[in-house]
């Protein structure tokens, strides 16, 4: 700590130490973290820290430290330079359900709008920061969808800025994890890669998930049932339908008719009106995320179908639109806030243990049910 | 720049300015962002940074420059220790409309899942980062609910971590505004503070929007018209009631039924069923905002009543709650990108020049015409 550089007038560590009754050394010991300092003396030191308006100097730290303390929280995309700050046709996520909805701000929108107006996000963001909070770090948050953001954030974290990254991918060719680990960052994904890719990830088992789904349509009495996947280029949406469709066919039904959506509550209607229109008989519906089914629960009403009674529909993710949906919606619950504070333990881990190896978790959905089925 | 502290291996200053066949003191103006060098020559050094990997050491530039270039984007309530980590009855937002909806993860819940389960942040965040990224800036996220968090806050600025705060505060009495102005740091508000502090804010006319609801109800055609306001200890909620009053008694309807809510979904469902209970005949409904609009919705629905025919139904705010409500909201846009964009310009233009007068900038709503009325 080189407390010279601060100006006249702004408390030293030889304040606090005076205030304190301690030595400099133990000031220093208490402030910068270092462990076997006696709790008394711990608790002295920072009333005197408290009392003087101590702040140390976190750049100053830094360069001893060689540690900034901060990670980077970073939602990417596989965009080009040329699509300039949003990506063509709104970002798809690779692991996670539920691409963001048609947003106020319109198709001309940001990627920044259009991320955030998924409730995904919002999830994510609190169960890092909740793992976060008691460890004294905050998340920096950046977003990455063209080569040059992506750049940034290579940038940013061999300066030392952040000490790693928590990446969440909108696409399922995201560049990002590859550019990291070959510069040799920290780096965790929220969702398996699409391509292998030597990083740690947490992911969900979404075949899992999806046959709880297709059990539970069977047990209350369905037969005639449809599905709205995710789209098919993401592994997300490819397992939930590989999931939906074995399960149909252990149980005898090799047939079912497949709408494919985009994770938003507009195409979850379009898919329900194509369904509607070449299966006017249909009595059970899987959409691979809530918001895909509120929108079938939308067209379902317009076209005069009861949920539950005529159409029974199961959705995917137990996001805020299952509880906002009208009938509250039976579906398989993604434990996002869990994953997103295990992503993050899994990146603290790396960093205080460098070059231990890849590791995967992956979580357990679990059926919710409410009354849409 | 002290590039003798990076460890062997590590390109330099000397290294990028060999590639480039410029000075060395060319190469740091560059990569310092200082003005005056020729735009040819800034990019040749910057090819020549990309090529040899070289990374300014963050922290030690912070040293020089005194700045961290960063922002902490704050959002603080007024709880206690007592009441650690989450606030008592959910937050309610001073400045801004609509707390967070019931979320999965149920009243016990993290501060951080109650305020993200609200499509408003999610809009500031936004606003602040699509301000942020082409200055090369990126928010540090962090939460002040209780009296802890909230000194963290002021040690992290402090310590010169970020240069400034925005904060989004989510109940009146939120401490953190005086406490930032009162040790001489710089922040921005999101909202006008309760109680006078001298610190700039944005914010909307929400009077002025509130008439725009009215005038709209009357003019088609309602005459028994109720409201659900928001939580009354609260500027914005003040300030939306008193606006509808106003421009009702200004039409001749002295009476006015308002059952007060908390700016959620629920609270907007409990209160939609009190006043139907208590005035089966009205044919108007002015939520203060979209999430309590699409409550009323659901339980006019239960009730049998259509949406707009037998009810019409007036929100605020144009959240992605508006388009997700069927019918569609007609609602009062509340710009909340631009505010919080706006918000961090003023934060930038203080930390540019220190000691400007606090100002204030106040934004027009306008009204967004769809089905519900």
């Amino acid at each position: 700590m080189t407390d010279d550089r601060r100006s006249a007038g702004t408390p030293t560590l030889e304040d606090v130490a005076r205030a304190a009754g301690v030595s400099r050394a133990t000031v220093s010991r208490v402030v910068n973290g270092v462990r076997n300092v006696d709790p008394a003396i711990q608790e002295v030191v920072r009333q005197a820290v408290s009392v003087t308006g101590y702040a140390p100097n976190r750049a100053a730290r830094s360069l001893v430290t060689r540690r900034a303390d901060a990670v980077a929280l970073v939602v990417s995309g596989a965009g080009t330079e040329a699509e300039a700050g949003r990506e063509g046709s709104g970002p798809q996520r690779s692991g996670a359900s539920g691409g963001p909805p048609e947003t106020p701000g319109g198709p001309g929108s940001s990627f920044t709008a259009q991320v955030f107006a998924d409730p995904f996000f919002g999830r994510v963001v609190t169960g890092v920061v909740d793992y976060l909070r008691p460890r004294g770090m905050h998340p920096v948050l950046m977003f990455a969808e063209t080569a040059r953001a992506r750049d940034e954030v290579v940038a940013y974290l061999r300066q030392g800025s952040a000490d790693g990254a928590l990446i969440v991918s909108t696409h399922a060719e995201d560049p990002l994890p590859g550019l990291l680990t070959e510069a040799g960052l920290a780096a965790v994904l929220y969702a398996r890669p699409a391509r292998p890719v030597r990083i740690s990830y947490v992911d969900l088992a979404h075949q899992d998930g999806a046959r709880l789904a297709a059990e539970h349509l069977l047990a209350v009495g369905r037969r005639r049932i449809a599905t709205i996947s995710g789209p098919l280029d993401v592994p997300a949406g490819q397992a939930r339908l590989a999931g939906f469709r074995d399960t149909m066919e252990r149980h005898g039904h090799p047939y079912v008719p497949i709408a494919e959506g985009r994770f938003t509550q507009e195409s979850g209607e379009a898919a329900m009106g194509r369904l509607l229109a070449e299966h006017p008989d249909l009595d059970g519906v899987f959409a691979a995320n809530d918001l895909m089914a509120m929108g079938a629960c939308h067209v379902l009403r317009e076209h005069g179908r009861r949920v539950p009674e005529d159409v029974a529909v199961v959705g995917f993710d137990d996001s805020s639109a299952a509880l906002a949906c009208r009938p509250p919606l039976t579906t398989v619950r993604q434990p996002v806030e869990a994953m997103a504070a295990e992503m993050t333990r899994l990146l603290l881990d790396r960093l205080a243990r460098p070059g231990s190896p890849a590791t995967s978790v992956i979580f357990e959905p679990e059926l919710v049910v409410r009354a849409s089925a």
